[in-house]
């Protein structure tokens, strides 16, 4: 991701909500990476912490943390998106570090931002910020997060292609002798199927660092390049249903889910821990419920056989930014520990 | 709950996964509870140390975690579920300390246990147990999960005279001069609509401390029953689709959903929060959508109109335990701090 950034010359801020790890993070500092992109004011807080200079808040400003807002800002660069001439008239009265701000902008995800076409809001906001000396504006922030719903790669080209054609119009609109908007884009579909980011100023994807099986369904990745696994004991097996009961459950994997070619909603697929890794997916065998700390596994009667009660099943996440966040711990496969914000 | 089961003789042991904390537990010790109920060998450790003598992991019991458990063992009445033979086996050769052990039985749930009418392999399990002086056999544990899929109150009603005619049948069967295993059930919506538990021996309900939106739906509690919310501050709003973007995601709320009367799946319902509580849920407003750390309630114009950036917003959830367990931390109304495992 970083050699496409550069051969691109965008910049680019990695998104560290997945990892919330300091030790990974500095895997990103070696591969040249200086700029990052959080979440929370907490998350900010801990990378601050461990070094990170230059740190993109991306979530609309929660004005009620305003103080560690201030606070934050006096010790590093630190940016933040608005999306609201309310929460900018806030910010002019109560800013008292200097801080880099950007608007979100809506392109299409109808999550949050003012939406693209919406020149006065966003002229106003402009307007807004231009009041206090503290206040920098960037640019232009979108999360084109509707590349998740997408069916195809293709499709997937198409949003990008559409979002950097709505954020040009942005930033050739704004731009004057004064401002030169830079437009930052971040869902990691987008940012792992398009090669040339020609015309964009910053990249911003995250889940990239382990990916899943949601990014494997959407043609982000391959399964080789799920990075994660979560290793479940197995404490019961019942081959009337063939099933096997897995200690591993919503607060370990989380319950987001997809549905698989055969129509199932599944919560994770199962390999075999192997030493230098794991094996591919077993055939057949996906995690089908989830409770607080069981996990079902639905699996052949071939493969049930082979296991017992004391075995330790790989299950490949869902989301592998939830399941890190509950996990709160990686390990290693040559089983050293790495910690996490609030490990 | 407590009145309830003293009313009908029956031990009452409640789950404390749902709550997680010492301080609440000790509401409970004060109703006279001297027996508990948690998922985990870590849960188990925490209550231990918070003085709890008498604890019954409900969880097949996992032989990776062997020396935790022989050496909680040592320190507190412990109970086990085991639910195979080989499990039994590795009992036999490994346990260290006297513990309880219960057989876990499926009555209908086809999660965990030995199916009710496999009385060969309970028998089995039983005559390995034997073998050990240090396994004191105790009875037949079921959670009647399947309550949880229940149309209405009297299919929930249909599930607990069933489970308790499954187990009853097993009581009797194996009861001997030597043994009179006792019959335990779990799940809270049983617990809640039923009145009058004889013939069973033990009840282990733990939502019913908060319930949730998922407890109201299947009519186990009424919403002012629910005693828990989450305090979202609103960070935009807009008015062009009438939604709410809150602080309060995934990682808050957990992705459990229900579907409500319309047929929409939803993951809170949002409450206006007030010096004594909070209000009725807000008509037609409701959380639509959850990332990691957004939420988007999906409101009227009316009702939107009232709020502001900055503002804080009641959620409903809709599996307390989930939220309890990713929050690790409450306050109680007049803002005193109660902390949890892990807080």
């Amino acid at each position: 991701m970083v050699r496409k950034a550069s051969e691109s010359k965008v910049v680019i801020r990695p998104h560290f909500k997945t990892h919330q790890s300091a030790e990974i993070g500095e895997w990103f500092r070696e591969a040249g990476v200086n700029k990052i992109t959080v979440s929370s004011v907490t998350i900010a807080e801990y990378f601050a912490q461990a070094g990170w200079k230059d740190i993109l808040i991306a979530f609309p400003l929660n004005i009620l943390e305003i103080e560690k807002i201030n606070s934050l800002a006096r010790e590093i660069n630190l940016s933040i998106l608005i999306e609201s001439t309310e929460t900018a008239e806030f910010l002019v009265e109560n800013i008292t570090s200097k801080v880099t701000l950007n608007i979100k902008i809506d392109t299409g995800n109808n999550r949050t931002g003012i939406w693209w076409e919406d020149t006065d809001q966003i002229s106003a906001v402009i307007d807004l910020v231009k009041k206090s000396p503290l206040l920098q504006f960037a640019g232009f922030v979108a999360h084109a997060g509707h590349t998740y719903h997408a069916q195809h790669t293709d499709e997937i080209v198409q949003i990008y292609n559409d979002t950097l054609k709505k954020l040009s119009h942005l930033k050739a609109e704004f731009s004057t002798g004064d401002i030169n908007p830079i437009i930052s884009v971040g869902d990691t579909p987008s940012c792992s199927i398009i090669n040339d980011f020609t015309g964009i100023d910053e990249i911003r994807p995250g889940n990239f660092v382990f990916y899943d099986l949601m990014q494997y369904k959407l043609g982000s990745c391959s399964l080789k390049d799920i990075a994660v696994v979560l290793a479940c004991p197995v404490v019961a097996k019942h081959p009337e249903r063939n099933e096997i009961v897995i200690y591993g459950g919503a607060i370990h994997l989380s319950k987001d889910s997809i549905t698989d070619s055969n129509g199932s909603r599944i919560f994770g697929m199962a390999v075999k821990l192997l030493e230098e890794g794991w094996s591919e997916p077993l055939p057949e065998t996906f995690v089908k419920t989830l409770s607080q700390e069981h996990g079902i596994i639905s699996t052949t009667k071939d493969i049930l056989s082979g296991i017992k009660p004391g075995d330790v099943i790989g299950i490949l996440p869902i989301h592998s930014c939830l399941t890190a966040h509950q996990m709160k711990n990686y390990f290693t496969l040559d089983g050293k520990q790495i910690t996490m914000m609030n490990s």
